[in-house]
């Protein structure tokens, strides 16, 4: 076995780290699904979307690393579970069983989705130029995802009696996992005075209004504001993160390097 | 649960079947490793090939569907384990346990896309200009997909001990399924009487001679020829198949039509 590599922890790496994770591990729920949908379009359609994600991940975490001399693959493989720095909305199961539930999958799609578009967007300012640089690609790819997740939140949402059951389930579900995104802390307060990226709290009102005109159109509404606080973005995860972790770490951990 | 679908079984369908079939099996199990390649890179490009495999899928599936009036999904999710006509070398494991064997992967898949380069390249005449359309198409992915998997072969096979070790495996493993690719059969005859497209057995002789390059390029050795066949162009399968089809067909049996 590998052992983890160990992280020196600055606010700047921390928050590239959770652009990177975030990115990272929703691509994994993503992918969950391929070879599982229910249609070949459909199936193809969340693969591209895993894929899109997965190359905005490594393009983060190669510049996350660079201070440290660590690699994409080093920062993706060879952490502990406590370095890992996306909110925990990402890491929730897809449903029960595998590959999970449809309307949580596309609900959640369109919370991440939106999130990132309205990142990106901020993030092509950035006073990093190669930050900028990922933002600017990567925006474009977050317009689609957009697209895609808001048309299957609407088209199941304002769909059948049991479709509509199903994905007013999952915003009550996903909802508290909501406010994590937006909260404020030293990390954000760095990156802001640096000029490096937004505090994600300035995202919350646009956020807010674009998810509103969505439910809406789907006939969904959110439940009640409750005081739960997830903790992913510090580090603190969900007992979900572990099972992720094992799954993507255990080649790399047992052949270091992919070599044998 | 959703009823199965019934073939006419016409020889230009069961035709068109063996070659959707082989990219749809084929996608399967590259997707298996989508979220636990040992690097990054590597991951996106096995999706990436994936993905090409199940587009060409759906073109294929959906041609050899449109007499019949039954679509690419139909093909794909509902029909009896005995009306898939890939060839049984797909449909074998990657290796035990999952992801299974990189070794076995990459071998694998230098043998399928060096045969449906091969194929490719001949349906571009198919006197059905669907098929010529796709294949025109297809040609270009297959020879990325070639190169990759030819890369890796040499680099495992005339790599470290311990890597050629296990790429010899492989090839003891896989070798006595390729026999299967170039039988001659009436389903054959007749695909080459109509003009649809080759004789498989027409393409044994340079895919032999691009396989022994790359296999002399790797040192590695292919076992002695053997004469054992496997069945599955004709719908007889390995134990292997069954499995394959309940993680695919899950869903779409659970919930008809992807709908709720």
């Amino acid at each position: 076995m590998q052992a983890s590599i160990r992280l020196q922890r600055d606010e700047r790496q921390q928050y590239l780290l959770r652009i990177g994770d975030t990115c990272l591990i929703q691509a994994q729920r993503l992918s969950e699904w391929t070879g599982h949908a229910p249609v070949l379009e459909e199936d193809i359609a969340l693969a591209n979307m895993a894929l899109d994600l997965l190359g905005q991940a490594r393009a983060v975490l190669t510049l996350a690393g660079s201070a440290q001399g660590l690699s994409e693959d080093q920062l993706a493989f060879l952490r502990e579970e406590r370095d890992y720095f996306n909110p925990t909305l990402v890491e929730l199961p897809n449903g029960e069983g595998r590959p999970g539930d449809f309307a949580l999958t596309v609900l959640r799609n369109a919370f991440v989705s939106t999130f990132l578009q309205l990142l990106w967007q901020r993030l092509q300012a950035s006073s990093d130029e190669e930050l900028a640089a990922i933002a600017a690609k990567a925006v474009k790819e977050a317009r689609y995802h957009v697209e895609h997740a808001a048309d299957w939140v609407v088209r199941l949402g304002d769909g059948t009696e049991e479709s509509r059951r199903r994905m007013q389930a999952a915003l009550d579900k996903l909802w508290p996992y909501v406010a994590e995104l937006f909260e404020a802390d030293a990390v954000d307060e760095a990156a802001a005075d640096a000029g490096l990226g937004p505090r994600w709290a300035e995202l919350r009102e646009p956020w807010l209004a674009q998810m509103q005109a969505l439910l809406q159109a789907a006939t969904l509404q959110p439940p009640a504001v409750s005081s739960f606080r997830s903790t992913g973005r510090q580090g603190v995860h969900s007992e979900h993160m572990g099972y992720i972790l094992a799954e993507m770490q255990h080649l790399q951990r047992a052949y270091p390097g992919g070599a044998w």
